[in-house]
């Protein structure tokens, strides 16, 4: 019984994260206690191809990663123990579907149709790493009974930038049959869900399947997607053109495969301490804070007065002082050319600063 | 009737507006629209100047600047109309009372004794320029008529920040006898004091006065002050040495000599829309504003429901975006080395963030 191939999808453009991340360092590079969310993620993935019987001074072979092809060469620097092979570049960016289609024909070519691939988005933070390779092994062990499987998250809060998972019948040991896959959700539905956290769950982007089964879902669901894979499984040096032919607006795999196939399973990850850093308000809420003042100080910023707050003033080659004085919730991010003062129930207007920014031409820093 | 010998303090140290103000660039460089308060004061100088006989074309001539040997060159830059002669460089920083002591027999030397001085702070920001000349004008007259007078402020708030003046008998159109100084009063006397403008004015530390009158005071009330400045009229290259056996803890001007003196003069500013510039907070006050927001925005800060801040995002090397999000009565101040973010009822804090500066060493963006 062969290990599970952890493919790390390392694609992730967007700036929300802004202005520590920008469009050639997006989210994946962030880094928290001097570990990139991308190296952080690469651990977790040789742990989970350990716990499925890789050699542990071996897993980083049964690690891959799917990127684009301006993210490469500093996805390699970050993560030199990648075999070179296992690093995917697509020539363009596509949706999810594509990339996890391609990486499941390149594990069947090299290690056959039966391996189990585990997909995990390269961006994501995990506190306890422990428990969610436990959960892990559990849904690689479906996935060898050829499922597809989803990891679920529970819930912290009545989160609506979220889609979530309805479990149905319990297959044992924190599995489920998933009854349906629900799109993020109304404040009404979302605290409704949240009030019911045995049966109702995060979808944290995680799948596990085997590769001969994605691809049969793939060739059901997303018949012009199978079409482009078989070319390309065909005639891989002819990649670009055919990754350059895939429409644009390709669903993801979530819309175009898992929420269309019949007989998918959930697993359900304990207190993983799971995080998707989708913000700074996120960050804040995730990161080891002052025990008095609540404050996240990353770097040496000067806090006076000051609660609740997230202040990243880590080392820049200029700004060497960063000072907060009087306030409350609020995120401060100092970079050396670019400055964020944001209220944390505001986060996720970053995107609103991005679009501004876009309209000034002052386009380097993004 | 000569024209008034105008003499700006420029010696002012000070780091009230930190990070912009440092203390090689202390408030008077501090720019408004472009225009530094320095500049300002020198334009207001001048008016002065004209106001009372002196030629517009050359009444530049009749400004002089009294600095700290370390700021001569950034402030004679500053001033290019100031004459070279008209600015002296006080070897070591002390009090006003030296400053204002030393200009007075430099004034008497070149210009004679019956010469008046008009003494201004040269880090003060006056909106109403023609108000205020012409208060300045009432005041220029009753020194030469050997009075001492200050200029009191009308205030617009209860402030314990500042000296007050009580005024007294009525010397018509606008003047008074001064009743007294009053020292920083605590909430409860500002409160009242505030309560009855037609009485209670604030101390800005501008003064008129006769340089033989002055001379006299001094002699009176500040004897050792007196000595050394004999000393340096018979012997003026001695300057460095006597300076530097003057006490450090030498009184101010107000406190040597304004509030011993008998017979001073009170002239009461109308609305000159006055301001020290001592904080952000000032600042924000005094500054144009957002109609609808009512925020400052110094630069070009991308501001996106924020309101009655102010974000000076001024031209930086290095800095290029400044981005406030959901915060309401916030400072926010940017440069290529630091940053500042304050609350702004806490901005007089800005004094324990440099306090917290000096300790972590960091001492170069001071």
């Amino acid at each position: 019984m062969s290990a599970p191939e952890v493919v790390l999808l390392a694609g992730g453009a967007g700036t929300r994260l802004w202005p520590v991340s920008r469009e050639a360092r997006p989210k994946q590079f962030f880094r928290i206690e001097g570990v990139s969310l991308l190296a952080e993620s690469f651990g977790r993935a040789q742990r989970i191809a350990a716990n499925g019987g890789a050699r542990p001074d071996a897993a980083h072979e049964n690690v891959w990663a799917v990127v684009t092809a301006a993210l490469a060469a500093s996805t390699r620097a970050e993560l030199p123990l990648l075999p070179p092979a296992n690093l995917l570049a697509e020539p363009e960016r596509r949706n999810t579907a594509a990339a996890i289609g391609w990486a499941a024909i390149e594990v069947k070519r090299r290690r056959g149709g039966d391996a189990v691939l585990a997909v995990l988005p390269a961006d994501q933070h995990v506190a306890n790493v422990d428990a969610f390779a436990a959960a892990a092994a559990r849904a690689v062990a479906l996935a060898r009974d050829g499922r597809l499987v989803t990891m679920g998250i529970r819930p912290t809060r009545p989160e609506t930038g979220y889609g979530w998972l309805e479990t149905g019948a319990s297959l044992g040991d924190g599995a489920f049959q998933l009854a349906r896959f629900v799109e993020k959700p109304d404040r009404a539905r979302a605290e409704e869900f949240f009030a019911r956290p045995e049966r109702f769950l995060w979808n944290a982007g995680i799948f596990f399947f085997r590769a001969d089964r994605m691809l049969a879902e793939i060739a059901t669901h997303m018949p012009m997607l199978a079409g482009a894979l078989a070319e390309i499984e065909a005639s891989p040096a002819r990649l670009p053109e055919i990754y350059a032919a895939l429409p644009r607006d390709l669903p993801s795999i979530d819309y175009g495969v898992m929420e269309r196939a019949a007989d998918v399973a959930c697993v359900a990850a304990g207190e993983v301490g799971w995080s998707d850093v989708g913000s700074w308000a996120a960050l804040r809420d995730v990161l080891p804070r002052d025990e008095r003042t609540h404050n996240v100080a990353l770097g040496d910023p000067i806090l006076i007065d000051t609660e609740r707050s997230i202040v990243d003033a880590r080392d820049q080659a200029n700004v060497k002082v960063v000072a907060v004085v009087g306030v409350r919730d609020v995120c401060v991010v100092v970079t050396d050319d670019a400055v964020l003062v944001c209220a944390v129930d505001q986060a996720q207007r970053v995107k609103d600063v991005v679009e501004a920014i876009r309209k000034t031409k002052k386009t380097e820093v993004l």
